[in-house]
């Protein structure tokens, strides 16, 4: 198969994740005989410094034509001080709401290995495997007005939802509970919020059409605390876009293994956008040092959702945890009894798994 | 000193906690020659089954004219299916709203006799020892619109903030650091919500005024991670209702003794609602397992807060400690070697203690 990827780098280590990714996609590309195709583009700060801008219409308009998306991560000290447009995240921002891609898919994963790592007692963390379906482009994110009243005696932002947008992220949910163990909790705060009693309607009316999945409601400030002491009880959540990216984040260091977790932000057609939740860590970029693993997760994301290459996707899942079993690590990790190696090298031990 | 109390008992096991809440009260107005007067007031599911309404207008006069409020605890399942406005917990959001109630306090503090019922580990957890100041009365709450549009093709709320509403919940948060470490973390996504930015102007010229505090701005999605992986990195954190909802029971989970946990939502010139954080657990309800500790927690809260009575909160908290380093505790708590006894024996002890 021929697929077309765009690559956006971004800021920090984001270049040198990036890489990591681009080699595996080359390493699967070579062993089943595909042909993938790349070009680079700026994103975030290195964006703002070259471009002028966060999101460059040559970034955008790459995106739009491609068959995936692979970013490495955006932002640093270096432009935190500019005003809100010019901040590196706009360009996050933007390119989800440009491609409409309304489904951030969030797995969280125990690796036994890293259980020393997880903040939580290893009792309560084990069998975790969870993943949260996070509404991407609506909500308090893109609702209009967001603005200062009466000379700055007042200020709003609006929570904003169309029917259709629930419908979709609801459907995907219910889609990826059927691929897992059917189990899904839908999170909202329908003691208060108008938009969460419609959202709680919508997943009602949608549950009909998937007699297998078993569905649930669950306030969000309960599955803040659910999640911090059974984690192992969720299988997919899914929420709206500000609880999505609170409750996703949170998620993301229960496993203690920040560094590993991959994310997808796809829409209907397949586009997707892949990312590493880890951000672009400053303090270690152009050292060799960064974890390239969530990375090549998130790759294997791309393969499964983007390229529906099921079997490439399982073999690069597969040669990570190989590579985890034979005690490879970056230095975030921490292997008990460990092998540290660089980002690079961790890498390579990778595809030489393929 | 005089002082007139409305206890509002509530659902649930909120009656039997009330009741250990007052008998409290007694003791220490014994001991300390103050008089307490007190008057029962309907609140949640049970005043919706005896006056039809979750805030009957009687109990919003007497909350009025006290200098304190006790609350239980409000709903369960058999008001779970009534219409939105027909809810328990509007009354709880009535009388807040009521009453001005706009800082809520959530102290979580680890007690070493109950850290192994934490999910996190010992060396994690020991130490914590936080306050959350979750504005309360403003927010998406209680922000117009918040509404269907277009025959329920879209859907809107509204999070709405004065600066005054800022100011006032900022400065309480001030106060609260310069009676604890001296450190505020204030919380908000700056990156996204312009209600952000103005939170984070109006905190930074606040701050000229509290020299002595340290400010720090954090991200709500961070501040959800931090609270996991380093909880006693915190000391005050200050944000709005909806992320205070959240992070406040993200935080209550931390230290293993959610039944521990007290609040207090009070105004400028100091009436307050004090209650339990946990719920009203019906199926527990009338057996005496409670756990009143929660409850006289919250009236320590109440004697500081609301009767500027230093010395007679103080003594109650160490009462509280005592007990526990006795080893005493309801069936919930599970101390190692400890003395199980019921909710009322349990309240026996602490007033013995006192
Ligand atoms: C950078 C920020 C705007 C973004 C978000 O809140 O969506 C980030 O936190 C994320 O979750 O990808
Ligand atoms: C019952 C509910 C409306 C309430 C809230 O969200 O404020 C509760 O969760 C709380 O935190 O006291």
């Amino acid at each position: 198969m021929k697929k077309h990827i765009v690559l956006l780098p971004g800021d920090g280590i984001g270049p040198e994740v990036a890489r990591a990714a681009k080699r595996v996609l080359e390493a699967i590309a070579e062993q089943h005989q595909h042909t993938f195709t790349f070009e680079t583009h700026n994103i975030g700060g290195s964006a703002i410094d070259q471009d002028g801008t966060p999101l460059p219409e040559d970034t955008i308009e790459a995106c739009h034509k491609a068959d995936a998306v692979f970013l490495g991560a955006v932002g640093g000290p270096k432009w935190d001080d500019l005003p809100g447009h010019m901040r590196p995240e706009k360009g996050l921002l933007g390119i989800r709401k440009q491609l409409g891609l309304f489904a951030n898919l969030r797995p969280v994963k125990a690796f036994q290995q890293l259980l020393h790592a997880s903040p939580l007692k290893t009792e309560v963390v084990t069998g975790s495997d969870l993943l949260i379906v996070r509404e991407l482009t609506g909500g308090l994110y893109f609702g209009e007005p967001s603005e200062r009243r009466n000379n700055g005696a007042e200020v709003v932002d609006t929570l904003a939802y169309s029917r259709h947008e629930i419908e979709r992220i609801v459907e995907q949910a219910f889609q990826s509970a059927r691929l897992r163990r059917n189990h899904l909790t839908s999170v909202d705060k329908a003691n208060v919020l108008e938009s969460s009693r419609m959202w709680r309607e919508i997943v009602e009316e949608k549950k009909q059409e998937y007699p297998e999945v078993t569905v649930e409601h669950m306030l969000v400030d309960a599955a803040a605390m659910k999640l911090v002491t059974n984690p192992s009880y969720f299988d997919v959540i899914v929420t709206e876009n500000m609880f999505g990216d609170i409750l996703s984040d949170e998620a993301s260091v229960l496993t203690g293994s920040l560094g590993m977790l991959p994310s997808a932000s796809i829409r209907k057609d397949g586009l997707g956008l892949y990312e590493p939740v880890h951000g672009s860590a400053p303090d270690i970029a152009g050292q060799n040092k960064a974890n390239p693993l969530a990375s090549i997760l998130s790759v294997a994301m791309m393969l499964k959702h983007s390229f529906k290459m099921e079997e490439e996707a399982e073999q690069v899942e597969k040669a990570v945890q190989d590579v985890l079993a034979a005690r490879y690590h970056t230095a975030d990790l921490n292997i008990n009894g460990g092998i540290p190696v660089s980002g690079s090298e961790l890498a390579n031990k990778v595809i030489e798994q393929l």
